[in-house]
């Protein structure tokens, strides 16, 4: 009997019916003679809810209750699903992260898992029993309850996969798959029956929020299949892997679209060394995240910096940067938040030319002005007007073919 | 400096200012100097709205899944009080059951404490911290998450102060103290200074619900002194404690009553041994406590059997013991849900003669017709009709004098 993992998502057990569907599902696998551990996320709007409980009583609540508080959620939602399982006449148990052996860093709010002892796990299995786990949670060595930050749950699905040997990881959600690119702005959007590991997490990081970037990271670790398929229609979905076809492939996989791309410039920066880390180093400890960064040639020893940061963080960084950029002698900060992103992406674009130069035409034929451009290995980003993406998503899905199941090359 | 712990009920944490009002109660009490624990339950209904969502989607959930659900109520409170003192610029860790090092054994849903390990409490204490302890819960040597039953905070609190060795234990409720009956019914009811650990279980096991007749035990068994006292109000409470003024005092400390009682009467029983256990018995499996039993002096070898359970298990018992009946030989099953039970206690009552006397000429001045009366060492109760109780209970209380201070003797 193989072990399989699944993980079921917020929306998949947001009520009582929805409750009993993914449970008559993970019945299903089990009946096939799998032994099943499954990994749920807390129900619906849960986590916002408590969030929101939490502010109430203080507006900058200290991490540790805080990730004390948010573990509540998923605990609720995996014993609510042992109970339907049981309801429906299987043997079942819920596991907290902590019961389910699940060491993390002390890291609050986007704690790292160092280790998975699944003993526990292992006995219940053996026992006949489905393990339901609460996700997104974990435990360090000081009994602290940690959090592993939004979209936790599927790293705890792929780490347990992965510490259990498991032969797959099936990720359930409200999409079908991994598209070529958003279906509700291209109608021609097909879903890819496989991706690897790289191209999804550019795919994850570039916009398309279908798997948690470090779910696939890990799974790429762990060369652990990743399923990703819809919890509600019976339709086969997308498998993340590392197989061998996949460096010889040559061609774009998919367009992703970010819409939460805001943008600082700094002009008029004197170009010497040392001046990129009195920027960079108060955002990083401020926990902001900075996305593209781009310097202008210097001419005359003077420069103009560019980088992008989410919109939440744009004020606060404005707020950073401002000081830092009158003691460094720089001319002004100017900020942008109407922008987005759009990206090709697909293994080996960078060793075959062409690619580059059709994204950009095809962006001029739509008479869509770029403000940046970054690339790495396997993917092609623009960052352009927000009212300009939905435009450019569909001329590029169209320019590269990927409409068909053989195009993109 | 000494240790205090506090406990307070869901009905003072019920909502963001209650949370507030409490957190300044709990730093009150810090910034007098001493180290303080504080003990709470879960927010308002949160309980009972948990057990209604487990119910939808299992009318029967397995115990193990149901305390691991509740204990998440108790943890969401810990938090947010632990916040608020934040907010309110106070060091405090808010720490569930299990990392508080509370031991229990694994009799789901009604757990006992076999010990606890407060480790990780003096660490907090010894860096300055207010500990903020989620009531009710606990952990078996199998790290499976166990609640103690209805009113398991005020045992939380009390086993924390015995093993902690605190000087006292403080518990904060929607009351004033313990009365010597209920000031809803007679208006001349007066608040007891102090009162002994048995007179106040029986009280607390005869219908005065003011603190858990568990927390009372424990209480008595490390002679922990157990303050109850309004978490709203800042009046002088009623101390429950075991001085040795207590064995001579000789006089009715209090009137209980309680409402919910049921009947249940086996006529025509043969009179043999075996009998008593094959209709216990059964009940005791399925989880029915039963009361007061007596059984009437048998007459030609048959007797009537006659016992009380609480209202919500009168019909479960029926089914249960009517079949045992039939098989018994017994002549018929009837029962009686309009019943309820008023009490006189105070230590040393059985030594002295006249209050059981006094008591039934009361109730017979009144036209209180008694249909069972059970004693214990320190208590005398009558059962009778449910829409006599109020007027049995204010008789009472003027029979004996309780209103004032010197009297009931």
């Amino acid at each position: 009997m193989a072990i399989v993992v699944q993980k079921y998502g917020g929306s998949s057990v947001a009520n009582a019916d929805k409750i009993r569907n993914v449970a008559r599902r993970i019945a299903e696998a089990h009946k096939k003679g799998n032994k099943v551990v499954a990994v749920v996320s807390a129900l619906g709007d849960t986590t916002d809810d408590l969030i929101g409980l939490a502010k109430q009583i203080n507006a900058n609540p200290e991490p540790r209750e805080m990730d004390l508080l948010l573990s509540t959620g998923e605990i609720v939602s995996s014993t609510l699903m042992a109970m339907a399982l049981h309801a429906m006449g299987f043997k079942a148990v819920a596991l907290s992260g902590p019961q389910a052996g699940i060491s993390t860093d002390s890291s609050f709010s986007r704690a790292r898992i160092l280790g998975i002892e699944p003993k526990r796990i292992i006995k219940e299995i053996d026992k006949g029993n489905i393990v339901i786990v609460a996700g997104f949670q974990g435990m360090t060595a000081e009994m602290d309850v940690t959090t592993l930050g939004r979209g936790g749950s599927d790293t705890t699905a792929v780490a347990l996969a992965a510490s259990l040997k498991a032969g797959i990881c099936e990720i359930y959600t409200d999409v079908e798959g991994v598209y070529t690119a958003d279906p509700r702005i291209v109608e021609e959007a097909r879903k890819l029956e496989d991706i690897g590991y790289e191209e999804m997490l550019e795919m994850a990081t570039s916009g398309a929020k279908v798997v948690h970037h470090r779910a696939v990271e890990l799974g790429e670790v762990y060369n652990m299949p990743i399923l990703v398929a819809s919890s509600f229609v019976d339709t086969p979905g997308t498998i993340i892997h590392g197989g061998k076809n996949m460096e010889a492939r040559n061609k774009v996989r998919g367009i992703a679209h970010d819409l939460d791309v805001a943008k600082i410039t700094v002009t008029g920066v004197p170009d010497r060394p040392g001046i990129a880390a009195a920027i960079f180093q108060p955002l990083a400890k401020a926990g902001i995240s900075v996305d593209t960064i781009v310097q202008n040639a210097s001419a005359n020893n003077i420069t103009d910096l560019t980088f992008t940061v989410s919109r939440n963080d744009l004020s606060k960084a404005m707020s950073i940067v401002k000081p830092v950029a009158k003691e460094i002698g720089a001319k002004e900060c100017l900020s942008d938040s109407k922008l987005g992103k759009v990206s090709i992406i697909g293994t080996g674009m960078q060793n075959t030319p062409g690619y580059a130069a059709k994204m950009f035409q095809t962006l001029f034929e739509q008479g869509i002005n770029i403000q940046l451009i970054t690339t790495s290995e396997i993917r092609i980003t623009c960052i352009i007007s927000e009212d300009k993406i939905k435009e450019a998503v569909k001329a590029l899905h169209k320019a590269f073919a990927l409409e068909q199941s053989k195009a993109g090359s």
